[in-house]
């Protein structure tokens, strides 16, 4: 990092980052569809849930990790999957991996990756690396994938599901957005031959989606996509609570409350304000997992009060990244992870087994 | 249309059209009545309803047709009933017919129309076209309208109930609104010798409703109306339950839900915060639609969703109509149909079928 | 009037003003108490309220006219006390009382009137006229102000309840706000020559109230209030229901929901949010009144909606005695007037007795 | 106090404290934990509970007085603990504990006091003082603080248990916060040859809780607390109704319903809107004292209302101090006081035991 000032917080990387990306990278990462409400209320949520710590409990020692899958996790923060990292940073994916290891957390891998699975696989196997995937038309090639994602030593499939088409993200369309020449989704190198036919005043990536992807995926297909690997499947995308059963009953281990960061639907309720009812509706069945605004150590302590297992930090991870490559990644995770502990702690908390929902109250 | 960048929402329309517009003619567009609270409401009232999206549904094939009163749209968006259209563009109504029948949707010709019945007709014939009365104190001429629009193959006659006076628009009564010379109501000639007498400091047309509409009109007068043609009777301006019920009662196949956009009874209720209750009051009876702040196809959504068969399009029409013509009403249209469809999709409905009450919660 | 643009609603009045009025009157009548919540709060409150309108009820026929004590007015609408008109105009309480006169509608002359009681009455007998009262510590000076009153034609005794002690202005505080020289109390002559205490740094109507009027009152004094004349008794100053019930049981004919225009105890009420629950205390064995906020005819439809039998108008009553002195006032009334004459019309309602409480539903 | 013009509330008192004081102190004093939602929450809570004030109530003779562990007071106010006030002015501590001598109310004296527990002492004893306290990980130290607190005639101890930790005060940590050379904590001078190791980038304060105090206090530790002086004690930071009915098992006689200022767990929620639940959970057992927020007299009394028996008021007090040493503190007092006996008046109370629960509305 080469930044005088060190940032304090995730908005401050997030300030300094628009100084280190171009206008149509920023806007690609920081925007959402149409009119943002979405986008904004995923923030806005958060201040409507408020604390109610508890006192004189025994927070000398304080244990953060938690167990995913199965898998150990030195925090209950992940890293969300994102396409295109290295349009913040030359070291992209590797860089964001890398952080991910020496922090002891997990990094969800975007298909839409700009470094292969298997250079991301080779940086981070301290650490569960989980796979993200978008179901292609093709589907060879999405097999492919998947089997390269276990080979590679990938422990989970995240199935992205609310994304049957790609969302409206205006700034993109006025900026057409398109990757730069000489940068390639790294594991779909199969497509570079393919013709993707742009529409002049609109993004490519939704070109892209709509001519790539399958719209026509249901929870029958689950099935299909559980048979290409023994990785535990994880559903990512889940806003309601009788998707979210199932989900499980298809066979998903966990699910992801997630509206793409209000890149989708825009007008989707708030990740925070939906939690709650897919949490009552899983029970026990399976792990429930929120992202969605996160920022700040109690964004993190209200979605495990009401009942998620851990988050996932998505754009934050890119202001990192765009700031400081792979130290700027483990210094925003080094941040929020230190407000946690200390917002864990005040709140009378010594792990995380000690949160419960009586901490907060929607006002 | 001329404008070099084309606009990529109906937002953008808006913007664009203040440019093509005179003073006189944008202000009694966009104006609501007095404090102008509830065409503010009308658009607040949507960001209240938060979507609720199903996943992993085959939306590959999507449908936005639907029927009303037996009539078939290729989408669930028609055009309100609009006066004056002239003052956004030389082809006024003709210009949007036209526009309406090439997307396939229904177009509500204003009794304060600037292209006469016939004009009107003569283009649009491939979709239906209704035909909205006001009732003035000479009977012999309303007859005369009804007769005129059954004649000319107009298929429903849309009643507008809640204008027995003109609201007070405080930007027209500073404007002293009249038509400019020349441009004249083109189904109302007869009256063109009429006295109308304008106070100063008024509106023209709050004079000319003082003067010429009927005030006392009432639920009986329905049959009377009714009696006219055998046209299928559609009551706009209701926003109770107990009146939509009244409005079935009295014949009429369907009702709309609106507050005239704000123009008539400022501080009266959104209409998507009315439409549930009179959703609920007329149930399978008659066909419910909406207007008022539709802007985005999301807001289309949360309609239908609240059980709204179709929703009506004000004045984005205009402002398409006041940048292009013909060409800027039929993208307007476009562009809301996109966003439907997209909406649709990203909700997990394939056809307007599939959308229910379950996608919407008021937070 | 020489205004050469008319003011077309109460706001323009209110903007008006400002440039008619020193500022140190200007502060005097537009200021609430402390933050000034209430006085905002009054105003936003009735935009929480929402109108339910009902449509095709025969209108052509309105009447405003109502009965309040079983003195006929010819609206709704009364003027609120306020003291020191002549702050506004050198005709003061007389232009208000010959504008009231005029429109037929009752005037309640403040105990702290610029004009007196007997020059008040001389002008305005065509319609009642109300004195309100402020209980001195000195009764022989309350009893002869009472019997003045009764004496001079004045219909009804408005007792004000809600200033044991004067509410924290401060703004009048910052101005030390006294009376011009050579404007006084015109009804207390007798205190010319008493010593008023002002402490430097405090507005001089505070002293007074401090020095001059009972803090001790209690309900037991109301029987004393009655016996000074056989004039109905009014309670002002009321915002809950056990205390208008309590009011009723000692006497009154009618009660005023009022905080006093903010100017007492901020943070009190808005009192369009506490009438409901008076309207309901007295059922039928009085009528209630509600001032506070009342700019739009909108609001006093809602407020006849909520159970009150009329409402009373008072800071742009100044603006209007400020602007154009009794055609000012007048032509607010007028204003006024219109517009709840059009804003029943638009309800579905002829007459005042139409107007029930489904017309409204708080948001 | 050199200022020409007095402040005339307590926000005034605010705004010039501004220019008294360092940024680096002003920052300190100022501040809140992470975004300031709680700061600024604890503000924005007051203005949700609306005052229903009683009429007609003889308030004559008002009486602010009241009895807190059995010690007379004359108002119902007490200074809050508050650390460093050296840094507002010279005469620190020992100006505002003339300052609440002068009054007749309670200074809560801080462990973290710029002015020894003796000086302090010996010029407050015609009224109540406690002292605060925070558990040291040097139990010795802890212990010698209390027993010096006991033999000085401090009457309470009151025991922070919302700081296991400090919470993070960004402005704070931007300053690197530290106290100015020379300026000690007069109370903790055996530390002083402690190393406290300052970390680069961080708030000096923030290092020494964590390495001075004890993060592992639980509510079996407020016996030995107890044990070491017959001070009754008061527990300081509490926010649920079962932490208070634990507090009282173990031996409280008063809770502090506190949020720390809004310093410790952002987010957490307003102490006005936790307070209801407090009294309901404690009932008669303890007696509830709230601080956050409190800057004008109606906030007084909804606190009072809502069932606390008194007030803390915290940074009002320093801005008062930094104006005007002890004078400022005084004057600051003064119009509180004034204020809330204004407000009891307007309110129908002439006692604080007239004051109860039907006096608030949360709208």
């Amino acid at each position: 990092m080469t930044t005088p000032v060190r940032p304090i917080n995730l908005f401050e990387y997030e300030r300094l980052a628009n100084q280190h990306l171009s206008q149509m990278a920023l806007d690609y990462y920081a925007s959402g569809a149409w009119d943002e409400i979405t986008l904004r209320d995923n923030r806005a949520a958060f201040e409507r849930y408020k604390l109610r710590p508890r006192m004189l409990v025994d927070v000398s020692q304080r244990d953060l990790s938690t167990t995913i899958l199965g898998q150990s996790l030195q925090l209950p923060i992940l890293i969300a999957p994102m396409a295109f990292q290295c349009l913040a940073h030359p070291d992209g994916e590797i860089a964001t991996a890398k952080a991910a290891a020496k922090m002891g957390t997990a990094m969800v891998l975007s298909t839409l990756a700009t470094k292969s699975i298997e250079e991301v696989a080779s940086v981070g196997n301290q650490t569960p690396q989980w796979f993200q995937l978008y179901v292609h038309r093709d589907r060879a090639l999405t097999r492919a994938l998947v089997e390269r994602a276990y080979a590679a030593g990938f422990q989970a499939l995240c199935l992205t599901v609310d994304a049957p088409l790609l969302g409206k993200r205006e700034r993109d369309t006025r900026n057409q957005f398109v990757l730069p020449s000489g940068m390639e989704l790294a594991n779909l190198a199969t497509l570079t031959d393919l013709e993707i036919s742009y529409k002049p005043g609109e993004s490519g990536l939704f070109a892209y989606f709509l001519e790539q992807l399958n719209p026509a995926l249901t929870w029958k297909d689950l099935e299909w996509v559980q048979s290409l690997s023994p990785l535990p499947l994880v559903v990512k995308g889940i806003l309601r609570g009788d998707n979210a059963l199932r989900a499980v009953e298809h066979g998903a281990k966990a699910v992801i409350v997630s509206n793409h960061g209000g890149r989708q639907l825009d007008g989707a309720i708030a990740t925070i304000d939906a939690l709650s009812e897919v949490v009552a509706a899983v029970g026990d069945t399976a792990e429930v997992l929120v992202d969605g605004g996160i920022r700040r150590g109690t964004d993190v302590l209200k979605a495990l009060a009401l009942g998620a297992k851990a988050v996932l930090l998505g754009r934050p991870v890119l202001w990192g990244l765009a700031v400081g490559g792979e130290a700027g990644v483990g210094h925003v995770l080094e941040l929020l992870r230190d407000e946690l502990d200390l917002a864990i702690a005040l709140s009378g908390c010594a792990k995380l087994q000690d949160i419960d929902s009586s901490l907060v109250l929607r006002l």
